[in-house]
């Protein structure tokens, strides 16, 4: 089975290992070979599947002591040497296909997806007798990904992996959990570390972030008890929010929660590189609302205040859109605000994230209108494939969204003026409207939007 | 996709519904439209993931309501429409077998995998939305075994199904609890109904395998909180047991748990038909084992005491092997006690299992060699392809126990004496042996046994 | 301080102790000096508290292993030897009545305090080290309260051992918990034995009692978790419940709960002797009232259907009063049944308890009228000091329920008719009424009851 | 019963309410006369208990919104109007008295006692029903004792709500719970608040407190979830410690429990000002060494690392005491470092607490012996009544501890030099001598003391 791609993979393998350096990681190859011929010995279960187990553990264990050459070479062994038969795929493809339009058929299906079975799901799974066997998984496979990036052969076993994280975190298995100040020390840490969209700075501003007109809700696994998958935080107000860092203000009065009439989804962060492709996000949301609608029956909007991470890298790329929603007018205010047109290289470091402009009143009286219009456009119109280009409007879009309201200094921090001149959007996620807008998206990929948003676009 | 063999099944699901009977469980025509319109919904997700969980769990609802033969209608459905397709399957195959041995292959295997992926797991999965949704799923393929006996074209269906719960019940994900009579009433009430090997009579029964001499732990999936999977009961104890009716006496006194030194594991029972083919036994076993050393550090000695539920069937097919094992002296002795020779019809009788015999002193002491030294060839010698024939002896000795002793008269209930002459056996688990066992046992088929039994056998 | 009386009381001791039997239950002399010797180290924290407590302990577990006679004895010496002293109790109360009316009344008070405050429930609240030791002081004192009938000298123990455990079950600390089918099996059980009103007869019925339609409320002690301190039964119904074995009858379909507009609370039971005079009986209704109106908005009447435990015998101590229950037009429909008259002799057997005439059409029919005029009369007129000769009427009548209506057969058990001729009465909890009524039959002793029942009492 | 000094209070009272500020705290003559009536109604439980409870929550929220004169009015109505009626007291003391020496002694006994039983518990046991019915109850408790300073007729009322917390917060009810960095964040918090000894500076700070090489214990009441009443940090050692600072090293490697052999207690801190009187300390420890060695089998010493609070406050007392510590030959030494006698003001500032000597390392050696000495014979020698001044002193030696050493520069904090000279002693729990010690140290007031310490004190 061991074919010249396998070995000149191999050899690969050992050159990697010879030049992987860090703390007691490489494996020489010696140890390659004793690793080699335990993943052997867990693919085959020799011994009992119960004392397989616990020496595929220490195996895990030694995955864990390499370095990340080490870890590559060891997950190209499985990756490469582990593999279905392609002779016994091929001998139950023919029979397969010979038996198609037959009763023979179905049990033909069986007997070639029993070929394709690799023994790399097998020895993987066995990982998880670990203690923490689940979330070791989930972190090779954040490895994977990123070796995967520039070894392709590494597919395969990319793909069986997200397979079975994708059946292991089968949204049916999660738990919904409301994070509180009552919430293990453990893992509100972990939530300060997560949080991806706006940094939290200290345990107060934490504990604020938790407060009577707050709410956090978390994804958890039941094997991954103190680690949140996907975590969600909600203002409850009496209008749309427009700007996050009133909404983050720790001196902000406490609002009263039982009139609010609106539930803010202010941040929403995914925990586990090692789950990319396995999508639970949009469930969360629903959820979220349920348990939401059921504590305070006045809540009638549900909407987001959301970042627009890939406006600024977008207009760099894309300068003929940025300047189209300049209008005569615009050119004129900026030219009394010290910007003399479309070559002034105070406006091009503008668009390119400087900060600066957000302290001058006059720059940012004059910057509304066309900066505002650009982002529509990018938001309507810029695409990859069908789908929206930014990521973030893809995420809510596809979940049933739309585009509710552009804020302009919505988020005056650095990054928010970076990545998108401080403006953010509200989604709003109409209960009314949700289905008809996936199916709109999904297949013809048009886009809801507020007559509003859409005029600036139009622009 | 709809092939000449996809419509004669369909007309055969028709005439299935047209003759199935039951509480409105029989989907007419119409309704089987219905059905198929609704699982092609789910399959494809239109509306997005949130809203088709939300559809599918009404169709889980539909099939809760549909009788045996709309319950198989219905599977049948998603088994011979919802499979790969044939022709995708072809080309991705081609390119799969011409990338091997290149760099591509990998890439390409992952392609074929796509191409394998069925729309069948996904619709089922998508039941796991209604609350007890794993539980509904186990049920499920408790259903299609049964269908499959007698209809061969779900064998792919049931195959997908078979893999995605082995990935969903992997002992990783498994509790094992400790149950007491702290325990819920509703779960004691299950082990009641679930108890396959010694019936409990009553909650005074019950209590009395929950005292402080005995222990009872279960494995349990996170989603499925009240239901044991499987479990086992233990008596602890100074010596091997021998008689089953002592070790449930109600009236025996209580022993002292802190002195014993060996622990029989007297009944084992799996409770779910659907997880037919998923392993966990083994690992109950081990855990329960390593559980039990840690609270009580004398114990020494890990065995059962089972039943040969296949021994009379046995040794009705195999007339001749039974024979072999009566001496001249046994018959001598047999003749004394009213039993004349081969012949007699009154032998005919007790070797088929009729208990009268049992009470006749005479009768008993003339048996007991020649039926133990039956028993003794049964388990060591008649097997099934390379396995033993005995299910429990397959359980055990796969799981590297040794055949440590025979025991006559040691369950003296009807269905004891009817099954297996009154015979039971222990298995006995020896740390040190346990790993030899399996491998010489999964490698060359041999089986491990004390000498006494080898030396009975050898008769 | 070992006064005539004290001696006098010790040589008692010893002779009960010399004339105790059973198992190892009487202290010699010697062992009860030990007793005495153990008791004066608990009272004076030789060698600190927390190894004072250790030795208590042992002191528990003494008395447990002695028999009746020899715990009475052991209770004694506390209650006689460890009480305050007389004259540093008669120092201080001179000093307080000469300090009333001063600025140092209150601390005059404070010093008087402390001079009354004896040993003994310092000797006894040590006991409270042991594991179990809220329930053994609690069984200790069912204990004393037994011995009290007939040692009228164990009073001042018992009064501050029952101060003590009012203070340590004030209902702040009692914990409501409802009890369902997943409770614990062991606690369920309990719930078997304490059942006073209306015996359970298996578990089938115990499940039947924990249906949907049916709730089952209990107050628990945080130091005494397995054991409920009182509960409550209660039926979810459309309409007043009329008779017990409709109500419990397991083959009666179940109601759907949340049509239900009445609850009837069928059977309140406390369970602990030892908490005699330690009352939380109406905080329980108060508390499953604010439940029940929670989870089930429709129901709109709270009643009971109870018994009347002491109606036959009042019955039989009070034949005028009965007698005048009987009209001219019932003495003929009797006359008829074959009842010729006051005299008759089955006539006071059926007065007396006798069930059998509840079988005979003609005598249930003659009887109803005059029966439940008499237990009108009963009800609202038998007193004893100013409160309710019946007990269960005094429960219900103080806490604020009025009597609403009396039924006919409605328990026809032998318990029934033998201790009520087989009525039973519904208490009504009006919470429009509850305070008024709590008032006017605290106060004036008046009882609140229906039109139709006072009319019936009036004849 | 209003007599003349119950009517001079209650015109002190209304003087208070006229002088006190705050907001809308102050109660009016009228609103005084209203709480008058509400407490007579909670005294007599006019209504029934249940109704009575529920009014007795809206007072206890009525004392809540009072300031401090008007709560200080509040309680001195419950103190002077609700007492025991002196005359009835009288009559009972006088039949008790006629009794004593008779068997009607003990009935004469419990009569007096209820005469002595005061409507003042029965109305501040009535705010137990409130939801944090405890905590309140023991602010009150902690406001009284405030009041008490200034106010000596409050001290009966004060008697008998410690007698109930007494019996409340008995330590059998009380549990103890390890809290981890998995404990709520709110708890947590409270540590912070709460640490008495060394300051918690951050939840870094707090986190490296709850490391693998730590532990830190709390008792907890039942109803008082998450408010520790008192608790200990615990370091696990190879060695007694000397340093605080390093024992609170942030950076410090985190040690192996596992090899530890020594547990050092570094801080105790009581957190419930109310419970001043209710001890449970000393049972704290017992637990948490109980606790320690059995998860710790190597654990062979058990020791303090302690502040010694009254260290400098009694030198500034006792100048002669402190000069006797000082040898010819330490004031030679001194004199080289610029201390030129006991006259020197520079030593003056050095005893009274000034800190900057400890960075001069002449100094610091130079004092080293003279203030060593002081300081062992303040623990040793300095006593209030018969028990040592100091008073965490006091609590150990109470407690069987023995002073083992005295640690220079131990903490070399701002208090630490203020409070002790950057003196700490490490008290030593050695299990066989507790009970000696405890017996000779009530019965004696005898100290146990290493012979180090001994010598240190001759001098």
């Amino acid at each position: 089975m061991v074919s010249g791609l396998v070995s000149r993979s191999l050899s690969r393998v050992r050159e990697m290992v010879a030049n992987a350096t860090g703390r007691n990681g490489e494996p020489t190859e010696k140890q390659l070979d004793r690793i080699r011929r335990q993943l052997r010995e867990c693919a085959e279960s020799r011994g009992g599947e119960v004392s397989t187990r616990l020496r595929a553990a220490r195996l895990a264990d030694t995955y864990l002591k390499l370095d990340d050459a080490g870890r590559q070479a060891f997950l190209r062994i499985i990756a490469l040497e582990f593999g279905p038969d392609p002779q016994r795929v091929a001998k139950a493809h023919d029979a397969y296909q010979a038996a198609v339009g037959t009763p023979r058929q179905w049990d033909a299906e069986a007997q070639m997806r029993a070929a394709m079975r690799s023994s790399r799901i097998r020895i993987l799974t066995q990982f998880n007798a670990i203690p923490q066997g689940v979330k070791f998984l989930v972190d090779l496979r954040a490895d994977l990904l990123r070796y995967l990036e520039h070894d392709k052969e590494l597919k395969a076993l990319d793909r069986e992996l997200e397979a079975r994280l994708t059946a292991w975190f089968d949204v049916g298995f999660l738990e919904l959990q409301r994070l509180t100040w009552n919430s293990p020390a453990a893992l509100l840490e972990k939530i300060v570390q997560y949080e991806a969209v706006h940094a939290i700075q200290s345990w107060k501003d934490l504990k604020n972030r938790l407060g009577s007109d707050r709410r956090c809700y978390a994804f958890f696994h039941p094997r991954m008890p103190l680690e949140p998958l996907i975590f969600v935080e909600v203002a409850l107000l009496q209008d749309l929010a427009d700007n996050v860092q009133k909404l983050l203000d720790e001196n902000a009065p406490v609002a009263d929660a039982e009139r609010a009439n609106t539930a803010i989804f202010y941040s929403i962060s995914a925990t586990q590189e090692g789950l990319r492709g396995v999508s639970f996000g949009n469930f969360l949301l629903k959820r979220v609302v349920d348990d939401l609608q059921r504590d305070f029956p006045r809540l009638q909007t549900f909407a987001t205040l959301s970042p627009i991470p890939g406006l600024v890298r977008w207009a760099s790329r894309n300068p003929k859109d940025v300047m189209a929603a300049f209008s005569e007018a615009d050119w004129k205010r900026l030219a009394t605000a010290g910007i003399d047109g479309p070559e002034s290289p105070r406006l091009a470091q503008i668009l390119a994230g400087n900060p600066e402009w957000a302290t001058d009143p006059a720059l940012v009286r004059a910057l509304r209108d066309p900066l505002l219009r650009a982002t529509a456009a990018y938001l309507l119109e810029a695409k990859r494939d069908k789908e929206p280009l930014d990521p973030v409007a893809r995420f809510h879009l596809g979940n049933g969204a739309r585009v509710e309201r552009l804020n302009w200094l919505a988020d005056t921090s650095e990054k928010g003026l970076g990545q998108a001149w401080g403006v953010m959007v509200n989604y709003l996620y109409d209960p009314e409207r949700i289905v008809d807008n996936v199916g709109a998206f999904v297949e013809e990929g048009r886009i809801d939007a507020a007559a509003g948003v859409k005029r600036l676009a139009r622009r």
